[in-house]
């Protein structure tokens, strides 16, 4: 019987655990006393695709429902979408010469199959040192600002990119290799 | 071949779940274009044990963890851990007479293995009328303060209880009949 590793010190959770009959040890979280909703760039994509999948599946209850939400974090900071040609600019200024991370979270569910599956996938990303003249002429298009992180690596923004890891169609929006594998299992696309 | 609904409205994710051959229809969530980090309970609850989960998985990365996170609800409010004496009193308070909802999420995670499942249970606690003296009774001993919403079901807080539906181990702490199916399927308990 396989070992699993409960993330909690709660002691009412180590007794219903047992009397599952699992066979686990503790080893509680350390956040697990912060009250704080201080949420990794992971569980925050995860969270919001959660969030999407789920208000559309509560009124579709027969159908699987993929939501997904895309993060751009740099240095610890969320970039969000773009408010206005300002933040634009901040957002190119700071990605300027850096490297950041780009993370997918995805849910798939399925309400009356009591199906939800969350996950995410990272992909790193690094800009050139942009000129000023760069900056003025994209945020001065549309691009920028229905995207988080305030650019779009496969529209105009290609030419800002000196390198990435990871999967590229995660950066764009959706991770196709990770999420290919739960397409299958569900049986959306075939083999 | 399954159909599968895109819960998303963005043209990228669009054409990269068109490359992975699946059948889709789109119906954007209408939460799509709110930036701020309104999470529901559920999701919040899913994401606190997902966090919980993945502090502990990331070094253990060949075994499966378990994180699980409880959330008291009344009447859009979260009640978290009474800080002290005045919260657990006006928690008791607002719990006095009315229904509220306890949500726990947890999150299975193998980083090896690839596996992250994410799930919660919601079950529905109604309070009797509670006189003060109860109140001042109950926040004078420590059962309320590691506690969610200030009160222990399985404790001396019974007597409280008018009612409740769902999943009793849910309001304890662990979905017990929810996790199993999860457990199961990993192998982590017998049939």
């Amino acid at each position: 019987m396989k070992k699993i590793i409960l993330a909690s010190g709660s002691p009412r959770r180590v007794e219903i655990l047992k009397g599952l009959g699992a066979n686990f040890q503790i080893i509680p979280a350390e956040i697990e006393e912060k009250t704080s909703l201080n949420l990794s760039p992971e569980s925050l994509a995860m969270s919001l695709s959660f969030m999407k999948a789920y208000s559309v599946g509560s009124k579709y209850p027969d159908e699987f429902v993929l939501g997904a939400d895309t993060i751009v974090e740099l240095e610890g900071k969320i970039l969000g979408k773009p408010k206005d040609k300002d933040e634009a600019r901040k957002f190119l200024q700071m990605l300027s010469g850096n490297g950041h991370r780009v993370i997918t979270g995805f849910t798939i569910i399925s309400i009356n199959e009591n199906i939800k599956i969350a996950d995410f996938e990272v992909s790193i990303v690094t800009f050139k040192a942009l000129q000023d003249l760069e900056i003025e002429e994209y945020i001065s298009t549309e691009e920028p600002y229905d995207k988080a992180g305030g650019y779009a690596i496969q529209g105009m923004a290609k030419k800002f990119i000196e390198s990435y890891s990871g999967c590229y169609n995660n950066i764009v929006g959706l991770p196709d290799e990770c999420l290919k594998k739960y397409l299958v299992k569900i049986g959306a696309i075939n083999v």
